[in-house]
């Protein structure tokens, strides 16, 4: 234990000392070395499936569920996916040295903003072996270090990983040190990381409720928590209901597992006749499972073949993640808007209405990352935002909110040009 | 105690409260209130005078030095001022609901960011009762509630500036609840109030380099840190001297009590010799005491009527605040570098040197708030800077670096408006 602390504080010395590099790395060199780790994952991928093999067997043996096995498992299909995300962040724009905000004062002094990185960016995470490449090339493409703290399930695919990009990298020009992984699976070697304020400068989470929970109480440093979206399509009496339907199938089928997946539908009782049948049998197909109020209970059990289940009170504000909603019926906008704001985790909220105040009021109103009209939530993405890649989607107000992309992993500083000014 | 607490709570709860209404409060009525707050302060004098003459006397009684007694001390002069700060925030453009980032994906989709308020804002600070206004206005025209905490010395001329700010916004038809004051001055309150995450959604301290430290490191929620400002002046070979006296003496005698005073003089070797008499003298003349090494004491010592002390260890990364300065000599700009780098504390920095790349070098390597070349430190300030009202310095990286203003009290989030739109 000992030897695993004095090993991850050497580490943090050396990505610190490392980032001071990186700040300055040219483009030029964190686009080669980026392209390198692409091609390193193809070439190396007998060593990393091979270790990935390792950890598959142990977790299988140990009882591992087939959903989790299933995120564990490399495949070369799979290391051709991540090898192609890394070429995709190659392809960004650098964020770091963008200068902005620049004007001249009365004075005469020239000041504006410039961007540079946030320093050691620290990154915990659960199962999924890419995170170890996804998140190594997000910061280095940002000018950060990165200390890469995995699970334990997935120790000797992640170490496999980081080996491949560390040696990429070097082989780049890149400076030693800038990618960092814990070897150590110790517990209390995260507890101790999320004290190293001073050296590490943000934490990134990266995994399931608990540990974004676990993080964000007690880590010392910045945190930028998210994932948790517990999201909502509200559907107005004045919606169309036939983009109703879709958007509510697509919100909820068309990735159940993620967090803008929709979780609690919201019906105005006005249209709940007509449109909760509608898009009742299309779930349905698709084997969504619906818990309904009382009232959405009462119009949808006549309807053959649905798998309605009564909802009880710890179905609103619940994050499925599987082929599961809740259904709640309300008689105006204003009970849509208090529920959503009761349960809601101010990830991404949808209306569908054709009434424009109704909009208008819903999307002042709302108070949540993404807010959207007439839209499916599942939008609620880096990539489909527009900004190339994602490091996480935050559902916290500072620093950044929603789907956060490069720029999101740099701070600025104030520089100004002078020619002999004093302030008088 | 228990009841402060559960007074405390309460006041959570009624800012949180308030800050759900504040948020869509109309810039006509934030400006009104605002224009309230700044006749009250005048009509009221009176009542603040006398409330603060019993701060007053009670510190003046219980040995508080001189300079505490000036920052505690309110007259008509001082709320003119206090009022017309106010009037000034009254008149710059409301943050709130700024649309920024708006485009149209190529699905249809157009998506933008829309500014909104932080929430809650807590402001735990020391002796100085204009903090209290000057906290409250930048709130109000940001459209945060705040949780005022200011220091026990205080607290009669705080209780006073709060009634009348809460009432004259009260008038104007501002939510109630939007600006609390905790009337009791328990200590534990303030641990109490840094455990409110999920109420406050940001901490403001205003003190001393202390109060900062015990909030930064306690407090649950997050916290914009700054105000320490261990500030260099690297004179360079290349430095036309005579900006560099005027800059030096600038950022020295000013006003020293600052954080974007010079603490630090660093000069180099080849202009020591011609340099150092002609700043030493300036300084003397204003009463400067010079902490120097044994290189620049070597070089003073001959020139009469200087207050010199050879510098110690301590000396180095001290924020003085007074009329006191430390002098290095170096040999390299890259040795300038390194000290500033050590010992600098990452506020504001100045090079003076006529050498185009060793301007661009320091601009770019001195990672610190706000780096100038040939201007003096003193500018940083979000008034000097444009922005109108400054909140405080951060010197964090996080969410908002150097000078902040209005903007800095916001956050954003994303507005989708969509016609149907489904993710494929």
């Amino acid at each position: 234990m000992e030897l695993a602390l004095k090993e991850l504080e050497e580490k943090g010395r050396a990505a610190k000392a490392a980032s001071k590099k990186l700040a300055f790395l040219s483009t030029e060199i964190k686009n080669k070395a980026l392209l390198n780790v692409a091609e390193a994952l193809i070439d190396k991928q007998s060593e990393i499936l091979a270790a990935n093999r390792i950890d598959y067997e142990e977790a299988k043996a140990s009882g591992m569920s087939e959903a989790m096995l299933d995120r564990l498992m490399l495949s070369p299909s799979r290391l051709e996916a991540i090898s192609q995300d890394v070429e995709t962040v190659a392809a960004l724009p650098d964020p770091v040295g963008e200068i902005f905000e620049m004007r001249t004062l009365p004075n005469g002094l020239q000041i504006g903003k410039k961007r540079v990185p946030l320093g050691v960016i620290g990154a915990i995470y659960e199962s999924r072996p890419n995170v170890t490449i996804d998140i190594s090339s997000l910061c280095l493409k940002s000018g950060n270090a990165v200390i890469l703290r995995g699970g334990k399930e997935a120790i000797n695919s992640n170490s496999a990983l980081a080996k491949v990009a560390q040696q990429a990298c070097l082989n780049a020009g890149v400076p030693e040190g800038a990618i960092q992984f814990i070897e150590s699976t110790e517990r209390a070697l995260v507890n101790h990381m999320l004290q190293m304020k001073g050296v590490i400068d943000l934490i990134i989470p990266r995994g399931g409720p608990e540990l974004i929970k676990l993080i964000s109480e007690n880590a010392a440093m910045p945190v930028i928590t998210g994932g948790v979206g517990v999201c909502h399509t509200y559907v107005d009496k004045s919606a169309d209901l036939g983009k109703a339907v879709a958007i509510a199938y697509n919100a909820k089928v068309q990735r159940p597992t993620v967090c803008n997946a929709l979780d609690c539908l919201l019906v105005h009782s006005q249209v709940a006749q007509t449109y909760l049948p509608s898009i009742a049998q299309e779930w349905a197909k698709a084997g969504v499972e619906m818990h309904c109020d009382e009232q959405a209970l009462d119009i949808l059990k006549p309807v053959s073949s649905l798998k309605l289940v009564p909802a009880v009170d710890g179905d609103w504000g619940k994050e499925f993640l599987s082929l599961t909603a809740a259904i709640k019926m309300v008689d105006s906008l204003d009970e849509a808007l208090e529920h959503i704001e009761k349960y809601g985790s101010g990830h991404s909220e949808a209306i569908v209405t054709e009434d424009y105040s109704t909009a208008m009021r819903f999307l002042n109103e709302v108070d949540a990352a993404c807010v959207y009209a007439n839209a499916s939530t599942r939008f609620t993405d880096g990539g489909q935002f527009g900004l190339g890649a994602e490091i996480g989607i935050s559902t916290q107000k500072f620093h950044a909110r929603g789907p956060m992309g490069l720029k999101e992993l740099t701070s600025y500083k104030w520089i100004i040009y002078g020619s002999g000014q004093v302030r008088p």
